[in-house]
């Protein structure tokens, strides 16, 4: 699935007039679009391109980030369109014994009903992106060294966002392009968001993870929202007296959907891509990081059915790790299959291989470009001799909730004495609020077993780590050294863990956000075990912070060189790599020689379900729809059908260009209306996140006619209907039964 | 996989002049094929369809069986050629620890150095086909009783085949549409069958189980054998002397294969399909024979999993029983699926009550055959009662080698004192070199433990079977009784396997096969415990026999009459079900909507091999291919290229009628040469057997250009390409490196 699991911290436009080959490769920035106009017409757009470029017009104003998956306005009173996948979590903070709004749906027939989708939901709606290259990266000494140069960026970047966020904003400043250029962009942060309409499970989603980046598909991956602020309009905490947020704009939802050939767009937030990334930084992910990421899911994923195998409370608390391991293992293999089996990390080779050439073939470009790539790989070549440790390193954290939060809690003292532009990023006052909420929201997965389990795995990788590569603080408190065998190295570990987990109260919500506000001294005092445990790591994580940053000083003078080389060597207009920043992208619904002998065909429809529903596991459909799908099949008809199939389109292929953090984008066509809602690529497509395949590449999308058939003849969901401004065939809503 | 893995007992022809709306669907018998001239011509063809009435003439004298496979003459000296799949057995004959010919792959480059397929393989040539109707049928009194109808049937039949096989023939007489029509059919029986060419099994196998039923598909399932005889040109047993067998009739090669939407017949040996079945007898198949055969299946399969691990020797003598509970699973399930939610079954009682209708429509019906069907109901009444009992009596024989051994000799001594034509069919003297041979072949696969686990487990079965349906002669054996406890049953079942094994030399190939003279007391005198229990079982078995023979009189009198209505009420050209005996059936090469969202193309290429070539488990083609392949498709060319996929065409699907049995049959184009051979259904077309599905039904076969070019690229079978006539694009063979 396309929503993002880890938000990115890193904007940049190179506006040439040359459309290039690879038109149709591309997450756009809005700004870029109007350039695009004749490849736009060509593809039968009538409409304005310019339009596009407008962030707070229409439609681009319509778009939002839900922070990991994208959204979109449509009703003037705040009725905001994402996918169900995307709300899994307000589902869940909502549920209870009695009542599991994750299984059985959950419909507010009216305002009062909408429920809180929780602490630390958001809404933000960017209202401006402006170029900021000059401010941070104008005047600086071209003799600074890589340290000065990191640390002046730093520092600049939070003297902008401290600026900018005293209009009540939300502001990042983000690279583009490999850091050639800088946009600072500001968001409306809306804090008071709530639940209104959710399928069933077995109807958001049907195929689960059997067919998870997979096609055929018949995902009814849509749900909706609603905005709330203050009475003055302002962003506002949950309250009982706060008003629906009044858009500038929203979309209008067409019943037509979207038909084979049809030009689509899709407007949102993808997260990351590195097809700007050299072909050692590429070779290095596919025989290094991506074996290492699909092995370790693995061993999680085993220790996850040991823990969970007849228990249900565990394997509810693990759910959101086991769907993103799952999530994860199946994106690494199908980008390792690409890079490797379908030729792309030779491509790569080619293409660099090209760029050296050119670069080699003028004295100019010699003077120019020709110490940046080897440079580059002397930096990589430094880094690869200590990543098996950083690595492990993260793998702890990432392990433990445990010791994560007591890291978190940590550093947050550490940091908390210093003036806020010298406190680190992420432990700024504009981030204390977002480290109480996840502080607070642990709770829901926390489980001393399987944190226990999952910590003792990552010290047995810390145990087998290289004498070069050992983690000092690690093997001091657990006793562990190079070579120890195996069955002592578990034994010490074992023996530590128990003196680890009886001596914590990091398990219980109060103790740990009492915590929050107390010095480095009075935590220490405090002898909690995970808190001796995080301050013994830090001096080493401190220092791999430093050596990063020096890096990063080195990469920030390397990195806009190779891009200005790629660049000039393309000579046309190129999309930048895809930050986590509002893109746009636009293709056709379209079907795929997916492999030899096989035709995904561009559309699914209702019959699918039936062809699929066990009633069981990932395919269990809620009865009602079942026999609602048997009545329609038997005699289909009504607004929602289309007779080229005769059937009620579910989902649809098309050649847009996205990636996680797509999630829950609106799908556009040339009137700008919502005929879909993008939710996921085939597992074909997800090396083109290294290097775009033009032949293979295919979006998923939920096509609106499914989702308006569904609200109005099986959720009865017709209080929305009346509500958004439906296009093209009415909607007969009926209630439901 | 479509080899059959029984052959099955039982041989008509009506001939109507009206050609049916479902005339795509049939394994016609050749007598039938010059009625369907015209829908032929339709279909594009040419030729003149009365040759394939002509069992001796061209192209379907070419046409052979190999008892459960197909196969046909490529060459005046007798070479056939055949499904990889169905030559396992004699590769695994022929292999040594030093030489494992089922991986490696063989290729006698001489006669001289061509091996024997092993004892027990067989080629048969049909010579004759005649209508023997009035001799089976005629003259039975109209008041004999069911026993007595049964019995003269049977002793008919067995006079004939005596008078046939005097000539040295190979004779049987069959049932053709539910008995209204019999038929002798005398073959050439050739018993010294050499195995000429193999691929390795990485290609003759490539997909392995994961791809069985299974599109798309890239098998390279031929494999190579060739019949000799003795220097007077008759069937001989093997011997150095022999020479090759000089066929009246070969098959030319096309090195230009079969193109989408081109005409293609299939001739050969279905096995068996149920379709004209009575409602009521594939409503019991499909709740309670085929859930049970899953069942089942799936728990064997456990117990081979615990069996094999870690025990490369196991796995190798039990790879016949796991592939064959395999490819039984995955039909089964495909059956099901199709039965039940492809809506098969449905349709087959939507036609039944039509057909009740039309019965009941006039008094002349309703005299003729009102009162059939509710009497055929009342016999499946009446054998549900015990069907659990007789079903696990089965279990026992198949699941454990060493009783069915036992039996098999028991009730071969029982029989041979009388005369030959009062001995029971399959126990004749014309059966017992085959018995020999199969008792012989037994210690291939012949495990005491395997066997014990496997008779653990049936023995399960018997212990929870219901008071009214037991199995007394096991239950006083082992001591159990309806209601024991299962720890209790266990115990009991484990103490008397312990004295079965150890009293048994069943295993011992030498007694075994010295078992077969003796007399029934000189048996029971051996004191071997599975010549007991085969002998307490006895009873039960006979009178359950006894039982079969009425019932099988009083269908004998049913059965024909059903058909007879179905066929008026149809009123056309109708196919008889399949039953072993030689067929025709034609169709177009071509893909198809299989799915909701997903089409099969019709054709796959080499670039597939490479697509899921992981180099190991099911996708290990060996290096040479592999590098060959990708060495041609840096630039396609050459005889057996396909322009229009860019690609040598490896298999491909076609809308031809085929079934388990069929497994080798030869594709012939319209002019009667050979462009593939057919080896497998799609998983959506197994239901077919039961009720044919004309949109989704599709036939897997491998194109002869991929057959030609790993003959010639990769194997250097080059002898063999000189040996065929090969016509189309000439086969520029080049030698093995």
């Amino acid at each position: 699935m396309f929503r993002l699991r880890r938000t990115f911290l890193s904007a940049v436009i190179l506006l040439a007039a040359v459309i290039g080959l690879t038109a149709e490769q591309g997450m756009w920035m809005p700004q870029q679009i109007p350039d695009l106009a004749a490849r736009l017409r060509a593809l039968g757009f009538v409409g304005d391109a310019a339009a596009f470029a407008d962030l707070t017009g229409q439609p681009v104003g319509a778009v939002v980030s839900l922070g990991g998956c994208t959204a979109s306005f449509v009703s003037p009173d705040g009725l905001i369109v994402t996918n169900h996948h995307c709300v899994v979590g307000g589902l869940q903070f909502n549920s209870t014994t009695q009542r599991d709004l994750l299984t059985d749906g959950f419909l507010a027939r009216t305002r009062d009903e909408e429920l809180s989708n929780g602490p630390g939901s958001r809404v933000f709606v960017t209202t401006s992106v402006k170029d900021v290259t000059a401010d941070i990266m104008g005047r600086i000494d071209a003799t600074a060294t890589d340290r000065q140069r990191n640390d002046t960026i730093d520092r600049r970047i939070k003297e902008r966002v401290a600026t900018c966020e005293k209009a009540g904003l939300r502001c990042s400043v983000t690279s583009f392009f490999e850091g050639l250029k800088y946009f600072e962009i500001a968001q409306l942060e809306i804090r008071d968001v709530r639940l209104v309409y959710a399928p069933a499970e077995g109807i958001g989603v049907f195929g689960g993870e059997t067919d998870n980046w997979r096609w055929p598909r018949q995902t009814g991956d849509w749900s909706f929202l609603r905005a709330y602020v203050g009475k003055d309009g302002k962003p506002a905490a949950y309250s009982k007296d706060n008003v629906p947020y009044k858009p500038a704009h929203w979309l209008k939802v067409s019943a037509q959907g979207a038909k084979p050939g049809e030009l689509v767009f899709v407007v949102g937030y993808p997260g990351r891509t590195m097809r700007h990334r050299t072909y050692a930084e590429i070779k290095e992910t596919t025989e290094w990081a991506l074996p290492r990421s699909v092995r370790l899911a693995e061993e999680q994923l085993a220790l996850v059915e040991k823990l969970t195998a007849n228990n249900k409370d565990m394997a509810i608390k693990l759910a959101g790790r086991i769907q993103g391991l799952n999530n994860g293992l199946t994106n690494n293999k199908g980008v390792l299959e690409g890079l490797v089996k379908g030729g792309a990390l030779d491509q790569k080779d080619a293409q660099e291989k090209a760029l050296v050439a050119w670069i080699a073939a003028t004295p100019a470009r010699q003077k120019q470009y020709g110490d940046v790539l080897p440079a580059m790989a002397a930096l990589q070549a430094e880094g690869e001799k200590v990543r098996e440790r950083n690595a492990v390193m993260g793998s702890l954290s990432s392990a433990s909730q445990y010791l994560s939060a007591a890291q978190t809690l940590y550093r947050l003292s550490v940091q908390r004495p210093k003036s806020d532009l010298d406190r680190e990023a992420g432990y700024q006052e504009r981030d204390w609020s977002r480290i109480r909420e996840s502080l607070d929201r642990l709770q829901r997965s926390l489980d001393a077993t399987a944190d226990r389990a999952f910590l003792r795995w990552a010290l047995g990788l810390a145990a087998a780590l290289r004498s070069d590569q050992r983690i000092d603080p690690s093997d001091r408190a657990v006793g562990l050294r190079a070579g120890l065998p195996g069955t002592e190295a578990d034994r010490a570990i074992d023996l530590y863990l128990g003196r680890l987990y009886a001596g914590t109260k990091m398990g219980d919500r109060d103790v740990r956000l009492a915590m929050i506000d107390k010095s480095t001294a009075d935590l220490l005092a405090s002898n909690d075990s995970f808190i001796a445990l995080a301050s013994a790591l830090e001096p080493l994580a401190e220092s791999m912070r430093e050596t990063a940053k020096n890096r990063a000083g080195a990469y920030a003078r390397l990195r806009p060189r190779y891009m200005q080389a790629l660049l000039a060597k393309a000579g046309g207009l190129v999309a930048p790599d895809a930050n986590s920043t509002l893109r746009v992208t636009y293709g056709q619904v379209k079907g795929v020689d997916a492999k030899d002998g096989l035709f995904y065909k561009s559309q699914t429809g209702l019959a699918g379900i039936l062809e699929k529903q066990t009633g069981e596991g990932d395919f269990n459909a809620p009865k009602h729809q079942i026999d609602t799908i048997r009545d329609f099949l038997k005699s289909p008809k009504g607004p929602y059908l289309d007779p080229a199939i005769k059937d009620v389109p579910v989902n649809f292929l098309s050649t847009v260009d996205t990636t996680g953090g797509n999630s829950g984008s609106p799908t556009l066509n040339a009137r700008g209306e919502l005929v879909g809602l993008l939710f996921d690529g085939t597992y074909e497509s997800v090396s083109s996140d290294y290097l775009f395949d033009e032949a293979k590449t295919r979006s998923i999308h939920v096509d609106t006619r499914y989702m308006l058939w569904n609200m109005a003849e099986v959720d009865g969901a017709t209080n929305l209907i009346k509500e958004m401004i439906v296009v093209g065939a009415p909607a007969k809503a009926r209630e439901k039964k």
